[in-house]
């Protein structure tokens, strides 16, 4: 599993369908990503006698954090310590890594506080509280057109989030659930001062590599420790989850507390067709590719390896899921389900006069939306959507050149990316030390750059004005050459500039950003109009009506925001085969064959005699999680920290669209594994110390 | 367009489908690749006036060529000249160059008959005659068990070609028309020594590469010209078609002879489902990484960038056809269209006590079939399919443990790839002189086997037995360097050796075939039991069933033999705007940038200003061809030259399923265009002396 991928895909998912249409048996089944503000605790008290209150959510969500690239981790102490997986830290790890020292290879323990090392543009965030504003947004968009009420929502979103901002001293960012059925300010507080304290070696903590993602038995140290930090001191954390040394136990009821990032479990049955014929093939071309260019790529030097070793593992995470995905899509047992579901729905509106006037028009707007869609899918992803024109240094590009246009217009008139609560954000990552690497970079431009073509033909006026008679190689290789925009001090000189800078700029990134910029433009526009207005309008539509005919008490789907699954520690039955939950130890030894993905760091094979075989290694839950759960914490009744959510299985993929929960299991890190590498692997002394280890 | 591709796909086409439910208007759409002993020339005279009657097609059909290894091509006069694509000598090309002499950049025009040059392993056949079979088969077949039958049915079909052979002096191959609705035996007569007389450079054979593959308007010069030699002297070749100096003009009625590889339009509904969920994506995902490894692998060396350079475009071209051919299958009209049909059919069936009996369970045959192979589907491709040992290397090493064995039996037992008539062919390819590049073997084989433990597992019985400890690339690397197979004389010593010296290699790439041999063995025989069986029943079943319901007159699909189809010559319309059916030459110069594949040779710069740019270049026809029919001749009703067929529009994907008139058009060569090309360009007198040109 990897962090949360938020694309076209996610906003395209949009309309949410009751889960009693889906759960073979709702009574019994461990399905939902559950708010905390929504939690089912009668249905866990009787499913596993677990008493779930107020307090014990309360404690939860300040003591779960969100790790703002993606991730999710958890305070394992009262100054700041966060427990995370070792893949949400692998842009932190290359980013402070050189080619003489690769803390991939060697892992990384401070020695003491003051060598923990901060990562460029890293954010921790943790949710303070929440404001129910629906009905603000309701009225903004009251009585308005399509796009009017479009344009209005977004405006008062931008609104809202920045009086939240100014009446107290938190972040706010607004949150749609239900695609649309309510809206939610959620209140954070940020850390932007995150430092690395521990991660060990790569081959361990994703050992078995691509082969073994999303499989399980599993053999992953997939943990890391960062820390936050305020005013340069380490910040005062007091929730926290003590850490239970046994560890998770067969059968017992455990809680995941995260962030998932997106399901599509509520989308229209067209819609569902459409990521099958659309959205998942062109991503596993498009990525297939890339992942051949830069596997062949790391063969010509080592330091290219370095620059792509954690990156093709996070194409290839992305390879598998989309696969799988599809194939999901193909299970026609599950897809007819989906379809019933939707037809009793819309029966039932029809046979309503007033549900039917107000909603039944809405499924059509939805298919005259993915209509439009396809009119401009390739034009969009490839010119706006960035799969043109990869990399960091056109990413900051484009940033100068409409971020600077944007912050001269009133807040509610800005695109949402540059509206002021977001501001912070946008500057931290733009003037964040990030390195660079040149022959990585020009390989991502050049292949986007082919690519860009290929999808819009040689004849495309944007691949004309871009490439002009020049190759993607040549002009790739030529612009990363030839900008500045490496250099941070020189990106925030631009920035601070404004508008009138950038376009004075002779930068050549800079000046392709300018020469794309008015076509990127249009194209969003048309998108805005034609396909998110009627999209948004119509799934709001068909959340009113599923409320109207279907009730309340079901959960929305994930959207990066704070969820508690719940389950119990459970194996499964594979081609008639059981699956034992939980792997220990020793049997790691066994499976290395010395050569990656199965190749084990000295320091294992060192401790290979100081190691408990039989101690537990990794397990699987029952509990429903995606994408962006990476890192969160598994914990008992008691709020005690018994695992470490790192993936899930090869079944869990469907997730994405249904929980089977025969099947769909969370593979987590057990704590003993991880209290016994920290002692007997990594003589982590003070990390023990400074966790509180209930045994 | 490119070569004709054989792949399981083709197996699973399974279903002949009456043309009369597909076409708009059948009376006037120029669909269908007739066989020649059954071509509607009623229909042709009474839409284009044309007498197209039995000397004509004789006449085409001992002038028309296929290219064994997936191309067609035709005589150009009466000593053997053949004229064909550029693209289907493009594996010749790469075997008669070398580092020092790179005849893709260089071109090649011998300058006398001593200097045509040999092309190792290339095979060149006539049909001669032809034979309908079908009573002999199905009495072989009649009264048997499913996978008797199957078996009775291959057998049958060996015999029946080595009888034919004794009979005569022409080589017999057996073909299964309307998927065994009719069987035939067709007579060639074969040219194994096949020279290479005349190829442009490959900048102006592919200019626009894959950009403009499968596009139009559209600017390539894809010709070149082989001889077939009999007992070291040009073949007579009597039959031949002389060049009309004009070429082809809009309007005018046209035919395409030639041999079309496959088609998919007689597929049940459940078949094509199965393409658009399990082989189109799988073959995407695994070629576009092949795609991506091999460009930056070519960027490492000169060496390598020669290897690949054709090779990149073979693998570009099947992702673009695999690509729209998945787009095609969402294509929700022209899908109802097919369960419309597959409904009415079964319906029909199910009238009718008779019918019902015979033939209403073959789709559920035709389902059970394809959920026995999901069951193995990834074991059988990899395995025995070949996708995770690529490379000529293995290839051979295959041929060898596994053909040593199969001639050891009786004719009629064997596997058919190895039968009597069979051999000679297999023992070219196994001797020639084909060159083998290490480095780009062990991309292949390193890739292929990375991919074998993705799709299997890495604790898979095969897996572990071919990699044990060792990674891939590693594997693959020491095979190659220590083989012996590439040398052609070590192959023939193997093979002669038989079954005892092949057991007792100790080459390294013969113990891994030997190794995977028992695996790849049991996989084919579940295959053949489990899935060919029932298919080959249930599809003779359909057949037959459509022979009773909907009568004859309709074609069989493309199964690699000779076809002729007609239409005319006629733009269409894209997006609202016609597409005029011609370019020009002139056009070539403006449209040139200088970088690949927009780079024009020097011999056409040079040659700029005597060029006529009003010449006719490339044009497009309504006439129906795929892949196979690169290189085929296209002719007016006096079966004179007029073009030469090289590539379709991007709307002739979809004709893998279904022919729409309205937009599937012919790409071709002008012959005008070709004769200023070697007049002007080339200096080909001799050549030019040797066409029969018509002014």
């Amino acid at each position: 599993m990897s962090p949360v991928r938020t694309g076209f895909g996610a906003a395209l998912s949009a309309v949410f369908l009751c889960t009693l249409f889906l759960a073979t048996d709702p009574a019994w089944a461990d399905e939902g990503m559950w708010t905390v503000h929504d939690f089912p605790s009668g249905a866990v008290a009787e499913r596993y006698g677990a008493s779930i209150g107020p307090e014990w959510l309360a404690r939860v969500q300040r003591a779960t954090v969100r790790l703002d690239g993606g991730c999710t981790g958890s305070f394992s102490s009262a100054t700041g310590l966060v427990l995370t997986n070792n893949h949400c830290v692998w842009g932190c790890i290359r980013n402070l890594s050189t080619d003489e020292e690769n803390l991939s290879e060697t892992g990384f323990l401070a020695a003491s506080r003051e060598q923990e090392r901060q990562c460029p543009g890293a954010r921790v965030s943790v949710l303070n509280g929440y404001e129910d504003i629906t009905a603000a947004v309701a009225e903004a968009t009251a009585g308005k057109s399509e796009t009017e009420a479009n344009a209005a929502r977004k405006a008062a979103l931008s609104r809202l989030e920045s009086e939240c901002e100014t009446a107290g001293d938190l972040s706010c960012e607004s949150v749609s659930l239900y695609h649309g059925g309510l809206y939610f300010l959620y209140k954070y507080r940020r850390y932007d001062d995150v430092r690395l304290v521990f991660a060990p070696e790569l081959p361990i903590a994703a050992f078995g590599g691509d082969p073994d993602n999303f499989n399980f038995p599993r053999w992953n140290l997939d943990m890391s420790f960062l820390r936050v930090y305020e005013d340069g001191k380490p910040a005062a954390t007091p929730d926290f989850f003590p850490w239970r040394a046994a560890g998770a136990d067969e059968g017992e009821a455990v809680f995941v507390s995260g962030h998932p990032g997106s399901t599509d479990r509520l989308l229209s049955v067209a819609e569902l067709q459409s990521l099958r014929s659309d959205y998942l093939p062109q991503q596993l071309i498009y990525y297939s590719e890339l992942r051949g260019r830069m596997l062949e790529w790391a063969q010509t030097s080592p330091e290219a390896a370095r620059q792509v070793q954690q990156r093709i593992l996070g194409y290839e995470n992305g390879i598998k899921v989309w696969r799988n995905r599809l194939s999901s899509l193909a299970d026609q047992e599950q897809m007819a389900r989906k379809v019933e579901a939707e037809q009793a729905l819309r029966a039932a509106v029809a046979e309503d006069a007033e549900l039917a006037a107000a909603y039944a028009g809405a499924w059509d707007d939805v298919e005259r939306a993915l209509a439009a869609w396809q009119t401009m899918a390739d034009d969009y992803r490839y010119v706006e959507g960035g799969k043109g024109f990869q990399g960091s240094l056109f990413g900051w590009a484009k940033t100068l050149v409409r971020g600077t246009n944007e912050v001269q217009k009133p807040n509610e008139e800005r695109l949402r990316t540059y509206r002021e609560t977001a501001l912070p954000r946008v500057e931290q990552r733009l003037f964040a030390a990030t390195p660079v690497d040149p022959g990585f970079e020009t390989l991502l431009l050049s292949f986007s750059l082919d690519k860009l073509r290929e999808a819009l033909g040689p004849d495309d006026p944007v691949v004309r004005q871009v490439l002009g008679k020049q190759s993607p190689r040549a002009l790739a290789g030529q612009l990363v050459t030839d900008t500045r925009l490496a250099d941070p001090a020189f990106r925030e000189e631009l920035w601070q500039g404004g508008p009138e800078a950038v376009a004075a700029s002779d930068d050549p990134m800079i000046a392709l950003a300018r020469t794309v910029e008015p076509y990127a433009r249009a194209l969003r526009q048309r998108y805005d109009d034609e396909v998110e207005a009627p999209m948004n309008q119509a799934n709001e539509r068909i959340a009113q009506a599923r409320f109207a005919v279907l009730g309340t008490g079901v959960y929305p789907d994930a959207t990066f925001t704070l969820r508690v699954t719940y389950g119990a520690v459970e194996g499964w039955v594979e081609k008639g085969e059981p699956v034992y939950p939980f792997t220990t130890m020793g049997r790691t030894f066994e499976r290395a064959t010395g050569e990656d993905p199965f190749r084990l760091p000295q320091s294992w094979l060192d401790a290979r005699e100081q190691i408990d075989p039989e101690t537990r290694y990794n397990f699987v839950s029952t509990t429903d999680i995606i994408g962006g759960n990476s890192g969160s914490p598994v914990i008992d009744a008691e709020a005690e920290l018994v695992g470490l959510a790192f993936d899930g299985n090869i079944h869990s993929i469907a997730g994405n669209y249904w929980f089977d929960q025969r099947v769909n299991r969370t593979v987590s890190v057990h704590t003993a594994a991880m209290l016994e590498a920290l002692e007997t692997i990594y003589g982590a002394e003070a990390l023990l110390r400074e966790l509180e280890v209930r045994r």
